[in-house]
């Protein structure tokens, strides 16, 4: 670990799953602090980006206190998106704790930062293909319990107790209510 | 009719046909005023929203009186679209008159009013399938000129006089004017 | 009056008060139809725009009738503002019912209509100096019942009703609670 | 303290002084989580606004861990402003943990808070006049050092390595640079 | 050529290629200036859009210069989208130089500009099919070099310079860097 | 002349007078090439920005030409203001040609300029206190006609042209029209 270097990891976090928990856990590594950016802070109840922000950091919340990861050396900020692609890594210099290299699997992202002069890390995979947002949302229309796996158990039971299934899956019924 | 007691209805009126008018006026046998939001005011001139919202108030008024319905128990309001779906409810409530029951039967709507703490009422459809603003401007596009039968007859006196199939249709047309 | 003309009238309507509703009722004498359109309409709890356009709404509903002015030939339409001064007569071609005539007494609004090309009508003052929205805010902030007289008295009443003389003042005292 | 109960306080920290650590520091006799908004967040540079976001982040986290208060009883999050006072509360629940007290000193918040519903407590003052931010700010544009006996100990250090009263004094000069 | 006549041509310019070029000669057949409109001057780093407007802006100067076309006849101004159709051609107005008649091939902007009132011409094809930004960044993402006959010359040692291929092909990789 | 070397210049030129000429014309005798940025191009008809931007490009363009400097070394680009005064910066590189210098008499732009890391030139003056935008607008608002003397005279022409004065001094005037 080197001591004061701050890692960044942008995710959406529709929802958390095991595989952002590893990076997570993978950062500390390396880095001091993680600057974890929720991202597309302004969208929620759609079949992409079902939950909240305020639903969101309650996920990351428990998930790294289940984890028994150090609360104190993760910097968690959600963050509106502003739709001019080469400005957004400015806009994260002003928007969130100071951050010295990028931690990403997304391509635009890494474009984005890598042009802008950060160093940028790809991260380990970790069941690559099945710790997606994309397949846990799709598990979850299809009334597949499996996408309870590949999560951590307290955002299995969150979204239970917030009903975030049917809510899902209603979203997913189009036109009609 | 239960007095005093205002429906919200919501719907994009693009263009505004014999099921929308049958809603309306269902709502009036239990409702004593019906608060009408013309959605996605800001959208017009694309396949899916063709109409202005100027366009569409004039469609709505037409309607009203040559069905004979009475005008004074419906508010009219148009309103742009705010991207920040669970906050929505909130925002009605600040920019149409006050209404008790949300009549709607889009998916997301009922969703959104049902967590916030409106009862949500599904509308009764009248000649499903066929009443749809989708499937009306399919039919425009087509040149299939059997969308007559599926709007007030003063709408479609309206869309005449305004060159509404030709815009359609040429927006339609793609790239090249 | 001029079958078939419509006038355009733009107030903010905070509050409606009794020059308002002697310009509404002005405007009958030579047009067919107003359109008045509630402007500011993303503005409220201010000192300025203390109103939301819900209650400005109810306001003007309220007033007509009390007035036993023609309800249906008002269209009442509430728009937000768009901060591009040029474009804002253009703006509510798009949003608003057709229109003819511009009614009005702002410096700024009937500029931009002239220069668009509409005819402008300065409308007759009723109690000059007494009958504004700033003077009627100021009385209610000093807590002189005076404002009352300046208002239709169901304007007075709805006032009353939501609590909105004590809203003002509580806005007004600055930065404690 | 109450087991489970989370408040809610606002504030734009330009800079953190003594009076906010007072409140965060009260909030804890009777909640057992705060959530901490640091609002404004799109404005920085300005003479009312002058540090960003990523600055005033840094400033609540130094000045939590001096005091010796637990940091994860504090949930901080920046956020953005929207222009719509009435649909703010409900923007808040949206966009962070959730909350069922709302301590607040400012007039807007509180009125717009109890409208919609929620407790709102006004907190002591802590050195009432002196611990502002607009007398710190004035204190740093007239260059009187006295400002640094009204913020904590590491918040006039990280201000003095981030040159932060130069930038406000050369702001504040006027028009020419 | 028509002395004073000024033609407007919008583009997006993702990236210039010849049949731009063409229509902007072709155009000072008839017009004395050419206002040229670079469009969605907000996006870049996408498949469709991958150019910055200040590369944009490159690529227009030095074709303008290499073609020997007289660049004191061209006013070259980026514009951001405004998502409100017919209110399109009155913000032009307001933001670009005055313009008399409008060229383009694009359906929604010969049918807003009609609508609104401007002589809209539709300019000759320059090698159709293959002159498009369309195909071109398809080619580019392919891999296949024959993109570089569809440019001006300097475009296509401009757009090596700033590595506007590699971009391109690594934007469309998909989700992982 | 550096060779290559391009200076940006950025005013809102409301409207462009001799002292903004008197820059433009200064900074050819070290740079290339000048980017001359029109700020605040989305406000208009104010007292603070009379000029639409439409009009404030004639005026650039007309003043260029009759002061005798080579168009092609300037390069004039309108810019909507964006709210988020670090970021803005980058957005400029983003939105306008490249450049190395930044030429500004005005604080805050050189404030985030130098902080993000660009030279900053302040230029020499040019009868201070007289050309200044302000000073222009309050001379017309007066009707004192010795503001011609102030701008070149082909604005001077221009804005007779368009009624300028008239404007102003009607929206001056205050709540009536």
């Amino acid at each position: 670990m080197v001591e004061g270097l701050r890692a960044l990891f942008v995710g959406r976090f529709q929802p958390l799953h095991l595989g952002h928990l590893h990076v997570l856990s993978w950062c500390l590594e390396f880095a001091d602090e993680v600057v974890v950016v929720v991202g597309s802070a302004q969208e929620s109840y759609t079949l992409r980006n079902p939950f909240t922000v305020s639903e969101r950091l309650e996920m990351i919340r428990c998930s790294l206190a289940e984890a028994g990861l150090p609360l104190d050396r993760f910097r968690v900020v959600p963050l509106q998106d502003i739709n001019m692609n080469p400005v957004w890594p400015r806009y994260l210099e002003v928007m969130v704790p100071r951050f010295h290299v990028v931690v990403t699997g997304n391509r635009l992202v890494a474009e984005l930062f890598r042009d802008y002069g950060y160093p940028v890390v790809e991260p380990p995979f970790y069941r690559r293909g099945e710790c997606s947002g994309t397949r846990i949302r799709e598990l979850m229309v299809r009334g597949d319990d499996s996408w309870r796996l590949l999560v951590p158990r307290c955002v299995a039971s969150y979204i239970d107790r917030i009903g975030g299934v049917g809510r899902l899956r209603r979203l997913w019924g189009g036109g009609r209510a």
